[in-house]
């Protein structure tokens, strides 16, 4: 038979991400959640999708699809393509299974081509990345690391299930869980496409972005104390005015954010009483913090802090700091990043590097082995909505850079 | 008989006040709203001690309770000392019921005394100032004023009940409601005593102030619009982030307050999508802004709406008003104020003028009168809430210059 182009498997995966998107729990979008009658019937579809590109399919103990295409030699080590199934409620139609889609392609070219590299190809379609059903993120990567904490059998869903009783009504048995964890001898590298989620490489008139790093976030609960009183009749000087001292720190999280290229964000905000003709007596805001280097994060978030006590003991109010969250940032391995850039390179492409400031699962498969991603633009940074979209031109590129990275990584 | 003392009738003031904060719809705390059996047992109660001041007593069209001390000729024009007994929900003993009861001491001691002035006293205790149950403040007195809307006779409270059957449910008749209205070439003036609601007097150690004008308010609600995004993939530089807009408003808010010697606040806010890794989208905040000039109050307005608007042109940000509240400064009289300054002077006390930043019965009753308030320092500047606190002693020097007050009048 004639070889597939990589522009009609371009379309072809075009097309596998609207039959995915038509998986959903809810008939008016997409929604499709780890261990669900959705998740089986993706998982089936999908499999048939890597038997047809000449791969070996299983379902592992954690529920995420795995397929493989076989090594020259029986011995040799795997890499693993691989990213996730899952989606957060009303979706986009690309966030994660466009990762496992084009590795899909990918292989289905070389078995198209009769080509075998020296090492195994497993591709991945992780079960849970978003943590939507559960609350905790990237259970199936974290269960391929090894990573698994038995706490979260008990996690339950919004309608009281269990993710224990979870696995078993989808066929899987928990004390199980070590099988699906792979061994890192095994393992020649990890390598994950996911659209960008930002606006970084339509900015900059690209289609394809070689990740650096995933960032480290920390992210706090703060409240301000001070003092409610009469709109009216407390005058300006003798206020004690929580929700003044709060702006201020939304715009100190700012300057200090670009002051040190990291990125923060205030995403939440109240204050109490919380009445138009009434003094703010308190406010709470959060702070989500985030960068490629940990060291620079902290430095960021220590002049943060420093700055609001300052702004607190000059207005008489008080600030505390809750810690709710604290992931370190994951580095992508520099000899892949290298020879990502060479690929595109050799395609006439900008090997642009950037942060990638959201989480993905190559972040829990950095435990095991070298990680490394390509990022694919996705229109104006659009993602976890339903407007999220890809070019099919950026897609074809994608399957080129992927398929070169293969066949280079193979030299 | 003896005529009572200041101190003893100051002490006698502080027991009513604690005999009508039993007088409550909740016997947790001070809650006592128009029209309602609270209401009802509070204008029986200091209908009573009117009467044991020598006064003639009635209820009129609105549910105010009115006492009259008559004059010595019977055409001599009548000087009216009010404010309301109702209160907020949880609220503290002495904001408004203060006042009438001070004005009841007063009559009584004139009483005692024998004395008869050449004008006639009436004092009237409003059923409506706070606008707890209907939400329209002021009722009492807009009635007084004869500037009752009747559109707010279908006004409803929380159960339901329009503000018509609430008057009929009381025993009144919603088609009098124009006979509670005074003739304006009756009145004498209208005089009114409250704490002050304000930190001032405490903060310049002083027991009575002389009130220069009653704040005009000015209230909006504003939204910012930007556009959401995700807190780890788009960098500062290229955000719209509605809330680090509106902190830099609240920031602006303060200053300009400040710069113009106006009171503005910003009293709620909120943000959407409202989630701890979203960078917010949307932002909607209030303004409150008074003063007793509302020239200066409008051009700090002015310098407000300008500044912002840069700041959204600067964010690619739009901001949107919507004017909630507009009520005019209102002055107090001028030749009261310096008879109020006389009667301090007398007393060897500072006759220090501070405007009004709270709304006042006097407000409506400029409508039909000269009007002018005295204002009593409270604790901490606390109202509004169970900790409002005036002593005895404050209280026996309100009963003093009121009374030297009246006496300056007969002159």
């Amino acid at each position: 038979m004639n070889a597939i182009t990589t522009e009609a498997l371009a379309k072809k995966v075009m097309d596998w991400c609207d039959q995915l998107a038509a998986i959903s729990s809810n008939p008016e979008n997409i929604s499709r959640f780890y261990l669900t009658p959705e998740h089986k019937r993706c998982n089936t579809l999908v499999a048939q999708w890597m038997r047809e590109a000449g791969m070996e399919t299983w379902v592992d103990a954690a529920g995420n699809l795995c397929g493989r295409y076989g090594a020259q030699e029986a011995c040799a080590k795997t890499l693993i393509l691989a990213s996730h199934l899952d989606s957060i409620p009303n979706a986009g139609a690309y966030d994660g299974i466009l990762g496992v889609l084009i590795a899909i392609a990918v292989v289905e070219q070389l078995y198209q081509n009769n080509i075998t590299l020296p090492y195994a190809i497993d591709i991945i379609g992780f079960g849970d990345e978003e943590g939507t059903r559960f609350g905790s993120t990237l259970l199936g990567s974290r269960a391929v690391a090894g990573t698994w904490n038995p706490a979260w059998w008990k996690l339950k869903d919004r309608a009281g299930i269990s993710l224990q009783k979870a696995f078993i009504d989808f066929g899987l048995q928990p004390e199980n869980i070590h099988s699906a964890a792979r061994n890192p001898d095994d393992l020649l590298a990890y390598l994950e496409v996911h659209i960008e989620q930002g606006p970084v490489l339509e900015d900059e008139n690209l289609a394809l972005g070689i990740v650096t790093a995933i960032a480290g976030a920390r992210r706090f609960a703060i409240e301000i104390q001070g003092y409610a009183g009469h709109a009216g009749t407390v005058p300006m000087p003798m206020r004690k005015d929580a929700l003044v001292g709060a702006a201020l720190g939304i715009v100190l999280v700012e300057d200090v954010a670009k002051e040190f290229n990291v990125v923060a964000t205030v995403g939440k905000i109240e204050c109490g009483p919380g009445a138009v003709n009434v003094i703010p007596g308190h406010a709470k805001f959060t702070i989500d913090i985030r960068s490629g280097d940990d060291q620079l994060r902290d430095q960021a978030l220590a002049k943060i802090q420093h700055e609001l006590d300052l702004i607190c003991i000059e207005r008489n109010l008080t600030a505390s700091w809750n810690e709710i969250h604290n992931a370190p940032a994951v580095v992508c391995a520099d000899w892949m990043q290298s020879l990502q850039a060479s690929v595109l390179c050799d395609m006439n492409l900008n090997p642009y590097k950037l942060m990638s400031g959201a989480g993905h699962d190559a972040m829990a498969m950095a435990d095991i082995c070298d990680v490394a991603m390509y990022f694919v633009r996705c229109k104006g940074g659009v993602s976890h909505h339903p407007d999220e979209l890809v070019t099919v031109e950026d897609v074809a590129l994608a399957i080129e850079a992927l398929g070169n990275t293969l066949k280079k990584l193979a030299q």
